[in-house]
């Protein structure tokens, strides 16, 4: 009589410790990388998923949301919160779990922390956008706001774009420090500036990621010279902006799934049928992207359903061999599926000590 | 330097193995009696809850489910499948799991297999229905469908309702066969039938739970006497149904969360304004339940993220203390928290060993 789980019962869990394993397994460039083009491959084929803007539960403090997708192969979906002040208490603003799962059955296949995976994921799309938007050549990016996203894009903009310079500013001094540190090392040539004014002299990318909740205007228009390309990362919920509106006014805006910018994003501040493209059209070269060599660009990303299912579906393929994972017994497995009162009745016979 | 992860870090994960423990160690009808009470205590709160009709993801083989709902202070959510061609394979209808979070932080509390809680949960809310719908002293409940949730529905109906005989019936015999062992020395006279129409006499409460995904009639017009209470679980997604739209016609509905039921429940086979009560007003005595000794009750239950929550919490209450749950590090906690790169740097220097 079997007492442990079956196989079937039994799903890898990715923890935070074996999730960090596995990207220094990789490497954190090559994994920034590899992730990079899954997502394009998935943007590619963008009209086989199933989508519908997240789902969110707002409170005063932040956001709960559960992001789900499917291929109609495979299933995913991604828990993650938006807490601005949890910084303050010394906790993360963003944390976040994720899950894949059988069309076919509906049986999960994997669950994984996806805090530092989201954090991945966030600069692969970034720099997937701009491999696509920035200008031909870029070699200075500009880093506006220092927080828990800004060594990733870094390294993605190094890795697929080739940026061979950053240029740091936050309103926090302690927050360029920390990571003009973590940056040592890297390769990239680390400039700490004393203003955002400063910091985006001579960058072709001006990365933008701050965690305020309200509108903010942390870039102004005569900052912004022709050409550039700007990755806006921070403004990803309604109240949340970053751009002035005169910045977005002069812009060629793209975007991950329109529904869900329009509320969430910098567009938020322009009419409702502002023109965008969506990227996985320039993508797939069914539309233009930079135009010309004095356009603004500018990626408005929120974050969308589709890049964390390609961020999963990469752990999955990395996974095996590697260790880097354990089993938890988190589906009932009865022997006959009908009887599961009879798997819940055999269990007190053998006793309940843990 | 700490290399484990922090306590915040890590949050209790309960096992389908340790929920079995846990379920034993109250005791299965304590348990179905205090989840009765919890789910029922939710209910007269129901305003507290911020509510949406779940978040479905149907394919061909069945559908996937995401329910999340937040009394403001905790928020839960559960992911269920239900694919009714999984028996067949000698997999579960349906399995789930779900979550605790902390709405002032968003950082998760709990993460529970919930295809076992959300059996007893099934039944503990039929069982709540029926104390208040079903005819006083009932002692006869018919059960149609003897699949994995017949013996929870008949435990339940004793220990809270009061049922001393259970008449079964199925259209496969080893159904009915493996649910009438299950339920030998559970006190409950079992009686196993040879058609639904002999299941159905005599009984004062009908539960009904089949799980074709099809217009079904199980029960028809003329074999439901006056005076019933009938307890329909199984039609519970578009398309799935098991009552003859006449018995529909004869009785005083009564629904979880209309938007909801109007799409899943037995009463997608009516018009959509179609007379029905809330089961929180009777629950809270703001709207008649059953007016008189020949009226049919109908409860056309489609399960709702409440009864889900309530079962959460009870797992959560229930927990400390027992040992029955292991902790998992899923959420990434650095000691500073814009410093997610540097956690993951400083893993990469401790070696990427299993």
């Amino acid at each position: 009589m079997p007492q442990a789980p079956s196989d079937r019962a039994l799903i890898p869990f990715v923890s935070v410790e074996n999730m960090m394993r596995l990207v220094h397994h990789v490497g954190i460039e090559p994994a920034l990388v590899e992730l990079t083009d899954a997502i394009e491959a998935d943007f590619r084929r963008w009209e086989s998923f199933d989508k519908t803007p997240r789902v969110a539960s707002y409170s005063r403090e932040g956001v709960i949301e559960l992001m789900p997708t499917s291929d109609g192969e495979i299933y995913g979906f991604k828990y993650v919160n938006g807490h601005p002040r949890n910084m303050a208490e010394g906790l993360q603003t963003v944390t976040a779990f994720g899950l894949l799962a059988d069309v076919a059955t509906g049986y999960p296949l994997l669950l994984t922390e996806m805090t530092l995976l989201t954090a991945l994921r966030t600069a692969a799309t970034s720099a997937m956008a701009a491999r696509h938007l920035a200008p031909r050549g870029a070699r200075v990016m500009a880093m506006i706001g220092n927080g828990a996203q800004a060594e990733f894009q870094a390294l993605a903009m190094k890795a697929v774009v080739g940026i061979e310079t950053v240029r740091l500013w936050d309103i926090d001094p302690k927050a360029t420090a920390k990571t003009a540190r973590n940056l040592a090392g890297s390769g990239l040539d680390v400039v700490c500036c004393p203003s955002s004014q400063a910091a985006v002299e001579g960058a072709e990318i001006i990365t933008i990621c701050t965690a305020d909740k309200q509108y903010a205007t942390i870039l102004t228009d005569n900052m912004i010279g022709d050409g550039v390309h700007i990755n806006a990362i921070g403004g990803d919920c309604p109240g949340k902006t970053e751009l002035a509106r005169d910045i977005l006014l002069r812009s060629d805006i793209f975007v991950e799934y329109p529904p869900q910018t329009r509320i969430e994003g910098e567009i938020q501040q322009l009419d409702a049928d502002h023109p965008v493209t969506e990227l996985w059209r320039v993508v797939r070269g069914e539309a233009a992207g930079r135009r010309d060599a004095r356009r603004i660009t500018l990626f408005d990303s929120v974050g969308f359903a589709v890049e964390d299912f390609s961020a999963l579906r990469w752990v999955r393929d990395r996974l095996p061999g590697t260790g880097f994972h354990q089993p938890i017994d988190i589906i009932a497995d009865p022997d006959d599926p009908r009887d599961l009162f009879g798997m819940l009745r055999r269990a007190g016979e053998r006793g309940t000590r843990p």
